[in-house]
């Protein structure tokens, strides 16, 4: 009989899940609303409508199969403990959960467990998005047959994951591959952690977007981003510009691919991958942002390394690959 | 029958080697000179003497054993290729050779191979001093146990070991773990691979000693070190200067730790270790270099690492370290 896995990655507005074969085919697919269950209290409720939408889909597909488990990927989620601990937009308390008491570093989803009871006998993987992305491109991307690389993942923050060995790596605590937040230039630009200068400050898809509003007060060239709010602007016109030769757009896809570069470069020198892989939706930008990150690199390698490490957009880029990276969290646990 | 393993270190200076077992207990040991044999036509004369030397100490051991291997840690050593490779102290090309079009990338001794000839059916194992002094820690030291863990060497240079899922990373080519040339100042001080700024100029031995002669420009306090020349100081005067109050002493270690501390915070975020071990004679100064260690590094951790990685010297410290190191290759390759 026929196998697959349900892959499902948990956004802050949608949830979106669907049955892969262990190719990388997604035999069918559905969506529910996250936003729509946004307390913490909701969270029950939320389990149990995923769960029957969940076996909604799998009544849909027309042949016998067996559904060998189950891949997540959510955000703040820990891969040893199944579970999802303090995520910043998701299940969130009231003020009246608070003023009752109700501590943030208890705010702990046990969502393996929880979602694995209305699938008995089923295993149920979860782990962060970034880290089921690399899982992804590893068991159905370019990486395949890779035992040393690094994903990077540029979307509204940085995410990366980490492969060494022919392995994830987890860390002792399941938290690792936080590299979104080394810090790139000290006292810098304030991050959401809480901390200055970390990297996704400068590289996320809203990081070139600070970019490319300092270079406003910087440079004196005209540019269509001058006659735009910050919150009007995103990611995708900056590099709808620079493809049209604005020069401060351009600017601003250089200075990203040089933070990037160099923090790589580093990189480079721990784990000395065979390929870095770049995700996202900054990533479709192209040449813009490669031949940059790709220049930078280089320039700040060890000479041990210049020449020798590939830097590719992933193979996931557009095929549904939050779903493939998290179904994938399954075939790679097999 | 007892079994025991070969541990080989190879310095510029001395090749000391000994007889260990599964435990860490050193049977026997000696040492050879290597700087006897300095250049590129002595390098077969220097295999051929070591063996013989092996071979003595072997014959030295007053009880029966089995020789089930032979770890060897070296400057550049490359642990898929068996290799050393264009090592900077060791075996150079004469002037001559080089005029006659010898090329340095060429300059690799296929050592592994070329040792091995000399103790027949016995594996060969070789791989960089630090990651030696690594897996040494993950076999009979501090590690023993843990599954994800950084080591830190300072000595004439900074030197690293990362182990993630139980695993020592090679990275693709064998050479992963060059943590000592992360760029933590962008322009920073000359380093001997020909960057700047790399973490190794600011935390080595020597990188103490730049530290305290650029204090003495900086600060106004007398010192004991300002009656002394660049090449007559060396780390341990400075630590024993720092344990009698000179102002400029400790605040090179308060610098140095800083340093570390920051790039450390880093490291984590990319392989979240249990713990990390600092090991190498700048290590024994202790609190004075560990505190500022520990504080620089928590006041930049990312919240979800925070007070949870240990920093800890290093238990091999005292206890031919080296040696040991380089003969757990073979136990951890059973």
């Amino acid at each position: 009989m026929k196998k697959l896995a349900f892959g499902i990655d948990i956004g802050g507005i949608n949830t979106a899940f669907g049955l892969v074969d262990e190719k990388g085919e997604l035999f069918a697919n559905s969506v529910i609303s996250t936003k729509a269950y946004p307390n913490y209290s909701d969270y029950p409720q939320y389990i149990n409508d995923l769960a029957e939408a969940m076996k909604v889909l799998v009544h849909s597909v027309n042949f016998e199969f067996e559904l060998i488990g189950i891949g997540i990927g959510a955000p703040n989620a820990n891969y040893y403990n199944g579970t999802v601990e303090t995520p910043a937009n998701l299940w969130k308390y009231t003020n009246k959960e608070v003023a009752a008491g109700l501590k943030e570093e208890d705010r702990i989803f046990h969502f393996a467990e929880d979602l694995g009871k209305h699938f008995l006998n089923v295993p149920v993987y979860i782990t962060n998005d970034a880290n089921a992305a690399t899982i992804g491109e590893m068991v159905y991307g370019g990486a395949k047959g890779m035992k040393d690389f690094i994903m990077i993942t540029l979307g509204t923050g940085v995410g990366s994951g980490f492969v060494a060995n022919g392995e994830l790596i987890y860390g002792h605590d399941g938290f690792a591959g936080e590299f979104g937040h080394v810090i790139v230039e000290r006292g810098g630009r304030q991050c959401g952690c809480g901390r200055k200068g970390c990297l996704e400050t400068y590289t996320s898809a809203i990081g070139i977007k600070r970019t490319a509003f300092e270079l406003l007060s910087t440079m004196n060239d005209p540019s269509p981003l001058r006659d735009l709010s910050f919150n009007q602007v995103d990611s995708a016109m900056i590099a709808q510009f620079a493809a049209k030769g604005d020069e401060i757009s351009k600017e601003a896809f250089r200075l990203t691919g040089q933070k990037l570069g160099y923090a790589l470069a580093d990189a480079v020198t721990i784990t000395s991958p065979e390929a870095i892989f770049i995700f996202g939706g900054l990533a479709k930008a192209g040449e813009i942002l490669f031949n940059p990150i790709k220049w930078y690199m280089e320039e700040n390698m060890l000479m041990a390394f210049k020449n020798k490490v590939k830097v590719l957009p992933s193979e996931l880029q557009n095929k549904n690959a939050a779903i493939l990276g998290a179904s994938a969290l399954v075939w790679q646990a097999k």
